[in-house]
């Protein structure tokens, strides 16, 4: 365990000192939020949807993250053209496909966006029993409703499928490349009642893929991460209010003895 | 005034209990603070807004929220589409009309939605007497410059003309369903200081009506319910950003002695 | 400085008393706490953007924020022609040039509407030296990488050009007409952890426009008070979630005492 609080303190002082670019083409629910989180942490977030810009802008970002929770027709062009020109690029970019298997529209856009190859793919249990063709008979818009360890063996054989790393977020979260198996258990129960922290875990695995080369590696330190900043908000929470706030200070104010807390295994 | 309070813990629990899905189609400016009111509440929000899935997200909703804060051409034709879809499932509905009266457009849009045939119209004084066809000369935005008061009869001729439920909210709220008449008295005068917390009111009228079958009573729940958590809130706040997330918290903890607060007559 | 802060208070007070309506065609990720910070302070703030309704709407507006974060092609639209409207009406209007010189869409976007007029320019010294020609080897996205101070001579050629108030935020806040030059020097360095806050100070500027004839005092006071605001909440925060909260309540409970810090010179 010392070996990955000292590995997941070494990953927070790279954003730091690197504070990379981070391109989001997220929901709106969630952009405020997302954007506080990778300041937060140390990052500079940048939210452009534009087909216009979008190929331009991941250009000079270090990673992009697309998150597909408020879907729109001019959107979808932009993810997609954002996508293939960040591949082109060899820049790493995470796919959240939230809500994948609840519409037809959500189903076939995360399709689309998973054929691209993103780096990596984060979602909870019932979107990646979804992306996985595994019947879910419970996606309801964006919760999860699934035990994450049931989606394990469908989030291996989806790594193996688009070559990408895949983190299912739950309780336990659970990070692999199709081979190897990280589980993160970080976080605090009260997280599931504050909107967009899925989204912002997506966020944070962009700000980590800018300065991990290994993208299992930098979507199991940016889980715990997440984790451990809602332990410590929850901790001092009397609510899902005070929640939200104290995660950014917490994440602001992360430091190694913070981190002792980190749990991956 | 025990019997009231009962009834609106009574309505809290069922909403815990069945955390029904709340399809919101919201504007930018709310999106964050209703999603998280829901979930703090109890609930399972979701926003959906393309023409292309909302008619079938609705399907697996228990509830929908139209609000037209922040309008453009393609989500006013995802709203009607989806509000027609929600009136052939038997799907209860709230419309919030925000700033009609205060453009042509947003005149026109919330006379289209009310014809459709919403379950509850919740909108402040301005916006009722501007829906009513009554010349109010005082509309400006989404503030509201007419004593509640003053649009209750108003707001019984709107509820008689589309056999709906309307709330006047204000200092003292009122619902009527064109025939009956409730006063809440609840609420804090800094709850005017924040952003959209008529459109948090819309949201939670959404989940009390998935929970409740009378929408006279899920709306009169709903707005003792955020006039309570404003005002223990409120009580704690040195401001408006502290009563946000104050507000928050309190929809959290909401239990039976919180609610003793709860004015209904 | 005496006479600054009777300046600066007698500002906030017509602010609260006159309640102007800001009309902010903004962008996504900063919209609701914009809107909160209007209200904190005690303007009233409106988000509207739809083509079909921005000209009507600007008509009943005191003043109009564009601000161009999150682009896309129908905005540009209803920026063009509510920009236009607004100078019609002779109605003052802020220009906030996000990542200009980040994309050629932006710079494209922001040279139109800074041809059609504002009457102040808000932006970071990368903005100011990009919309100024001086070519900036460091623009990316939304942050400043260059001093304030190096964007003074550019900020004074734009202000010429253009015949408005520019406005060069950073640690310094530069002010200038063309010809006088304030600099005002308030603020709390976790202050650029917090997202839109740049976009908060021209939402501000708005208010102040719209109770001050003279554009330079109005972005000037605007400037200090959300400098002072920063500093008040800054010295209370544990990092920025808690900074964002706190500098509401600050703008809301601002009075003569709190304002003997703003430093104007």
């Amino acid at each position: 365990m010392g070996d990955h609080v000292r590995a997941v303190w070494e990953s927070v002082q790279k954003v730091r000192t690197g504070q990379p670019l981070v391109h989001n083409i997220t929901n709106y629910v969630v952009m405020n939020t997302t954007a506080n989180a990778l300041l937060a942490l140390g990052a500079a977030p940048a939210m452009v949807h534009a087909a216009e810009e979008v190929e331009e802008f991941v250009a000079i970002a270090s990673s992009l993250v697309i998150n597909i929770g408020t879907l729109s027709s001019p959107w979808i062009t932009a993810m997609r053209l954002c996508a293939t020109r960040a591949n082109e690029l060899e820049k790493p970019w995470v796919l959240d496909p939230v809500g994948v298997g609840a519409t037809p529209l959500r189903t076939r856009v995360s399709d689309q966006l998973a054929q691209i190859g993103p780096t990596v793919i984060r979602a909870n249990a019932s979107e990646v029993l979804a992306l996985a063709a595994v019947s879910s008979r419970h996606t309801r818009g964006v919760d999860s409703t699934d035990p994450s360890q049931a989606a394990i063996e469908p989030a291996r054989q989806l790594a193996q499928t688009y070559k990408c790393v895949v983190v299912v977020s739950g309780a336990v979260d659970y990070v692999t490349d199709g081979d190897k198996l990280l589980a993160v258990r970080n976080g605090h129960p009260m997280m599931t009642r504050v909107t967009g922290l899925g989204c912002t875990a997506s966020a944070l695995v962009g700000a980590f893929l800018a300065v991990e080369p290994d993208p299992l590696v930098a979507a199991a330190h940016a889980m715990a991460v997440i984790g451990v900043a809602g332990e410590i908000a929850g901790a001092r929470s009397a609510g899902p209010g005070s929640l939200q706030m104290n995660l950014l200070d917490a994440l602001y104010q992360l430091d190694e003895t913070a981190l002792a807390r980190v749990r991956i295994a």
